[in-house]
Formats: C-alpha cells, sequence, structure tokens
C-alpha cells in the first residue's frame, strides 16, 4: 500500500480541489514508473481537463515532468543561450531560419528537438534530408559545436522528460490533450529541462494550428509564460498567425531549400519576417539593444551573407553535404514527379483550409503516422500564395513534389479544394497577434 | 481501424454531447472484448462522471451491459416472479427475510446474487455459514427449485452482465464510482438480464450507505425506475434508512441467526419491518391485493410459522442442515472469543457511525477486502440498540464475536466510539423514506 493512495488523487480533482504539489508529482512519479495504471492517470487527465488545473498545479505537473528525467545544463558560453520552439504548423520551418541567423547575431542556439507526428517531418527529418548530416549529437558535440559556431539542432534525449511523453501517447490515446493547462505542461518542461538563458515561443493560432483561435492561443501563451515566471525562467511568447502555410514549402527538403533562400535574401515573405521577428526579440532581450536596432541588425545578418554562413557552418559541423547552400538543387533528394498547381478561378484568396494541405502533403509521404515510421524528404507541396493574392485562372498556385503521378494528381486537388476564393479584396491577418512577456 | 474511433466517443462526451445509443454500445463492447484499452474506458468514465448521461444514456449503458452476457429466462412459473435487491448497507440481511416469506405468499424468488467487496460477506457468504449449503447451484436447479418451494438464493453466473464486472473494477480504481447514471446502470443491468415480473430495489441512505443523503438516494432510485420503464419492466424502489444498522447482527452466521428469529416472530423491530415491507409491497403488485391487506397478510405468514417453514425448505433443498431453524446456535458455527459490548455512559443514542461499526465487523473478519477472500462466518458484531434508545452506564449495548480477545476488544472500543450519545431525546430516523413507482 503506498502512501497515498492515487485514487485520492484523482477523487479531489474529480471534486474540483486544487491539489497539493506532492499529490501532483506523487502521481506522476507513480505513474512514470509503472505503479500507477493506464486507468486511474487517464481518469486523472480527464478530470484535469474538465475541472480544469490553477497556475500552482499547472507548475507542479511541470516540475514533475521534469524531475522524471535529466536536465541539461549550458554552462561555459560566452555567449548568451537562446531557445527557440513553435508549437507547430504548416510550412512552420522558422527553426532552420532562426537558428543560423540568432548565432550570426551573437546568441548561442542549442537546439534540442523531438520526433513528433505530423503531416510533414519535423526539424530534425527537415535537416536530415541533407545528404550526411547528423542530428544525434552527444550533449559533448552539440556543446562543443554552439560553442565554435553558434547553433546546433539535435535530437533531444529519451531521458529528456521521460514522463511527457508517456503521458502525451495516453492523452493522445484517451482524447485529453485539448487541456491548456495539460498542453502548457508539456510544452514547457521540455523547454524548462535545458537552462537557457531565454525561452522563445511561437503559439499558432488558427486553421492550421493546434489552437483554432487567437483567443485560445493567447490563454495558452500565457500559461506557458507563467510556468516559466515560475521557474524563474526568463521567456517572451508570440501568438502568430497559421490560417495559412507561413513559407511556401510543405515537405522536408523542400523546407530546405526555402530556409536556404530565406537566409540568402532572395525570399522574401512571411517566413522570413517571422524569423526576424524572432531572432530580434532574443538580440533585444540578451543585449539591451531598443526593438528597431535590433530588428536592422537581423535583417542585415540575412543581407549580408552571415546568417547563410552560419548555416552552412552548422550543416557541416553535423556531417552535411555544406554545397547544399550554394546548390540546393543539386544536393537535396527530388521526386520523380513535379506536377503544377493552376487556378481554377479568377479571384482573390479569402482563405486557406490549412490543415488539409499539410494533410495532403502528408498522404504524399512527408509525414510519418506511427512513431519510427520514414519520412520521404522529397515529397511535398510549394504553395506560392497567400491570403489576399489575387490568382488568373489558369495562373501559378504552386507545385506538387510526389512519387506517381496518381499521387501527385491527387495533391493537386486537395490544394485546389483548399483555396477559398472570392472576388472582394481581403486584408491578410496580421503575421503576429501580440507579444507576451 | 474500427469504424468509429473510440477517442471520438469520448471526446463527445468530453466536449458535454448526449451520446447515440450505438456509441455507448460500441464503447462497452469494445472494452468487454479487450479492443478498447483501460486508458480511454477510464477517461470516458470520468467524462460521463463529470458530464452526467441522460436517461436515453443511461439505457444505452444498461443494455450494452446486458448484451455483454448471457440473460436467464424464468418460464413455466405458475407464480409471479418477484425478484429483490438491495444497494448494500450494515446489517442489511432483509434478503434471508424476504425470499422465504415471499414465497409462502405465494411469489417465486429467484434470487440471483454477486459476490461483492464488503465489511460483511454479501446473501451468499451468510446463507453459506449453514454447514452444507450450496449456492452454486445449475440454472435447471434452481428453476426446480423455485418451482417446488417458491424460492432459492444462487449465485450468479460469470456470464451474467460480465461487462458490469470488468467496468465495475475499474471505476473502483479510477475514482469513478459515485455517478447516479454509472451505478444505476450497473445495478439495474443484474436485475433486467433476468425477466422477473417485479423488481423489488431497495436503495438504502445514510451513514451507513453508499448514498449519504436522502436527495442522493431518491436520485438514484428514480434513474433506476426510469430504467425498468425503459425496459417494460414492473419495479418498485423504496428509499430506506441507514443511519444505523438495519437489523442487529452484523456478520454472517450471526446474521443466519438473527433472521431466523424475525421469521420465527421472536425477533421484532426494523429489519422484520422492512422485510414485511418488501413483501406486503411484492404481494400488493402481484396480486392485486390493497396494501393493508398485503401486510396483514405478511405478518401472519411470519406468525402462523409458514415463512420459517419456506426457510427451511430452502436450506434443505440447496443442501444446508435444515435443523439451523431449530437450533441455531447449535448447527452454526461460533467463534470462540464472545465479549459484551457495555456503555460507558448514561444518555440516549444520537446517532451510530455506521459505516465504522461495518468496517469494525470486517476487522474481526467477517468480510472481504479482496475477490477470492475467504470470510470468516463466525466471528462479527450484534448491536442491540437503535437511535433513540436510552442506554444506561453499564448497560449493555450488545456483543463482539471473535477469533481472539485483542480484536474482540478492537472492536469493542470501535462500536462504543461509533456511538453517538446525547442527553435529549431524539426521533428515531422514518423506517423507509419513501417509495417509488
Amino acid at each position: 500500500m503506498t502512501v497515498t493512495d492515487p485514487r485520492h488523487i484523482v477523487a479531489a480533482k474529480r471534486d474540483g480541489h486544487a491539489l497539493a504539489a506532492e499529490e501532483i508529482e506523487t502521481f506522476v512519479d507513480g505513474y512514470t514508473r509503472g505503479e500507477i495504471g493506464d486507468g486511474p492517470a487517464a481518469a486523472f487527465l480527464m478530470a484535469c481537463l474538465l475541472r480544469g488545473m490553477d497556475g500552482a498545479e499547472t507548475l507542479a505537473l511541470t516540475r514533475a515532468l521534469v524531475a522524471s528525467g535529466d536536465t541539461v545544463r549550458l554552462e561555459g558560453f560566452d555567449r548568451p543561450t537562446v531557445d527557440k520552439h513553435s508549437t507547430g504548423g504548416v510550412a512552420d520551418g522558422v527553426t532552420l531560419v532562426f537558428a543560423p541567423l540568432a548565432a550570426s547575431l551573437g546568441m548561442a542556439v542549442a537546439k534540442l528537438s523531438g520526433r513528433g507526428l505530423g503531416h510533414t517531418g519535423g526539424t530534425l527529418d527537415k535537416l536530415e534530408s541533407i545528404p550526411g548530416l547528423r542530428t544525434d549529437l552527444t550533449p559533448d558535440e552539440m556543446k562543443r559545436q554552439v560553442r565554435s559556431i553558434g547553433c546546433a539542432v539535435a535530437a533531444q534525449s529519451s531521458r529528456l522528460v521521460p514522463a511527457d511523453g508517456k503521458l502525451y501517447a495516453l492523452r493522445d490515446a484517451t482524447a485529453t490533450v485539448p487541456s491548456i493547462p495539460l498542453i502548457a505542461a508539456s510544452v514547457m518542461s521540455k523547454k524548462l529541462a535545458v537552462d537557457t538563458d531565454l525561452i522563445l515561443l511561437d503559439v499558432k493560432a488558427g486553421a492550421g494550428a493546434f489552437m483554432k483561435t487567437v483567443g485560445d492561443a493567447e490563454a495558452l501563451a500565457e500559461a506557458c509564460l507563467e510556468l516559466a515566471r515560475g521557474w524563474g525562467r526568463e521567456a517572451r511568447v508570440a501568438v502568430s498567425d497559421m490560417e495559412q502555410p507561413l513559407g511556401d514549402a510543405v515537405g522536408n527538403a523542400l523546407d530546405v531549400a526555402e530556409a536556404i533562400d530565406v537566409l540568402g535574401g532572395s525570399h522574401r515573405g512571411r517566413l522570413r519576417d517571422l524569423a526576424v521577428a524572432f531572432a530580434a526579440r532574443g538580440l533585444g532581450v540578451t543585449s539591451g539593444r531598443d526593438a528597431e536596432t535590433a530588428r536592422t541588425e537581423a535583417e542585415r545578418a540575412i543581407d549580408d551573407g552571415s546568417a547563410l554562413d552560419r548555416f552552412r557552418a552548422m550543416i557541416e559541423a553535423q556531417g552535411g553535404d555544406p554545397h547544399v547552400v550554394d546548390d540546393p538543387g543539386g544536393v537535396l533528394p527530388s521526386a520523380p514527379v513535379v506536377l503544377p498547381i493552376e487556378s481554377e478561378r479568377t479571384g482573390t484568396i479569402h482563405g486557406m483550409a490549412t490543415h488539409e494541405i499539410g494533410l495532403a502533403s502528408g498522404a504524399l509521404g512527408a509525414g510519418r503516422v506511427r512513431k519510427g515510421d520514414p519520412v520521404d524528404p522529397a515529397v511535398g507541396i510549394v504553395v506560392r500564395c497567400k491570403i489576399g493574392d489575387v490568382l488568373e485562372r489558369g495562373g501559378p498556385v504552386g507545385e506538387v513534389h510526389a512519387r506517381d503521378h496518381d499521387a501527385a494528381r491527387v495533391a493537386v486537388r486537395s490544394v485546389l479544394d483548399a483555396l477559398v476564393i472570392g472576388e472582394d479584396p481581403v486584408t491578410p491577418p496580421p503575421l503576429v497577434h501580440v507579444w507576451l512577456e
């Protein structure tokens, strides 16, 4: 018999009482060690979802998650360490641009990523489309690389917050994912387990994000910020738009190619603007520069080629072919079939079924349904227009990169169906709804 | 991939939607067959508990439980078949009295009991304290016995409502027991699986019952009645008092001895009154007699010895020693230590911590903590006073029957601590709060 019967903890939350920190820690610890089964844990999660958790409970849950595994100490750097994380969207390749850009501005970016499920691969999968590139860096390799070139992107150890992985799988199986305190604890536990000087968080809002409304996204952003505060950590959180794909590319190698275009300065638009906004925010907080100066320096780091140089150095340090930066098409894997997407109507893009575009890319093979599945690095979708753009019937929308013609045709159809085309002009949604600090 | 992802059903209930009957049936069926795990099922139960279930959902759940196993058809009886069930309390030996009493009044009582957990054994355990008595009757044995003598009490088959057993174990482990729709479906599924002409249900209310308030007990009674109606079955439901032990005996053999005293007419009080009330209600419904006549006939069946004769015949038919009826003390097992309980104060009994008296008997060995544990038939507690009775310091309260002196002394202490003694006279709680039909 354990000291506290786990059922008493479930019952207390069921009845709407706030739990003590020790109760939450005992429960999470018991579940992680297998002493508490899926049944009580799922009942607990549903009670938390329906009854809510206050700030102190959410902080205790986060502490319990972090305590389940190793933490990463980033000592001995002569630059401020910055982490940047997005809650996930479509064509959200900000990290690929942000990491070398921030490094070129004097920050140290030691980015640890998980291998999630999604319509396209995660940052690790995208980077691994570069021939030779490794993401399985040891902690020492990673620290050495960050010390020398300012950035590294590596797979997080399975010993980092293992309770979160176990609890997230249970939430996924039990319809207990959509709870702001549970999401905030899950997101922030992985950030707080690594002791960076600054956490930059991008909470996505809209049709292509988990949070469909700006209000829900703001509530999640606020909960995450409160956890950082409770932990005594510096953080800035943006609520940014996901009513349309952020960049153009929805795939893996295609995203790398786009990131190279952005870092090289030839590709402007929302992906560049958001990466610059995060880099400038990081620079402002860590160096004390005012917003305008920080932004100018970030733009300049792209325009003068220093950000792209940093990307080349990072790829080389991680074993990848650095020529990808100069000749993406020659180095990255390419799909055998490339089918153009042409508009069926003349009109203005009023909206995009963003999630469906992501799913269409997943159906081509760009994402994974099950943990451990391979992703196809070459396939994906490129959509070169945004809300508010005017299309001509028969004019270019983008293209599909696929393994065969049938798959390509299905994806073209999906993208065309995802476009909401109207007659009146519309104002595009803002890129960033709000910054919280 | 199943047709309906079980997570969609959990999510719909989580979001407060009423579920379609097929959704509930699919879910219960999937859980019973092991296709849906404890996690999703526990999340479902917690969502049902916190969001509630309407009458149609509760009926669908009950149907799904019944459909998980065999049903029992009671055909070819020349008497009306009556089932009687109590939601459980302390010293609640009504079935032992009711079954032979109702049989002596012309009803057929084919009582199937489960082997629950509790501070004392269930009806089966109590009866099995009679040497030789079997409760593992085959369906045919049971029907033959009921045809010849009007009553039988047997263990229910593991194929009767198996989903309820599995779901109840999960509810017990996940703090999802206290939900009126879930309790009602669990209770009634076992009654509705047997096609009797009349269901008599006793919902207990008070400190010794699961439902602590009359209001909660009435809500459960109403939910049970609504299920019977939805099934097209005749039912009457009493909400009766459990602020104090119903009878005097809290054990197993001790309860049989008390039942014999009640059936023999020598022991009057609340246990007799409630058994008579149920038998009279059954007689009234099945024969059309008015309440007063039915009650008079039920009292007479005790006073003229016919109810006791029926009990003797039932014991003999089930292989037990029928001499127990004439000489309980000589036939039933007895405990080596019998310690009198004497009042420490002079005053009026204002209340009893009824559940604690039950636990004290369980601590002596009269109940089981785990499924399959044996119960000690001989031990237990007898409390010979009720709320409103006046005690003298040093005067008799009852006695403890135990395996040894230490255990007996602990139980005596528990009973004395359970008595709330005051100075003013008090009105005892009513025996039956309300009858619903």
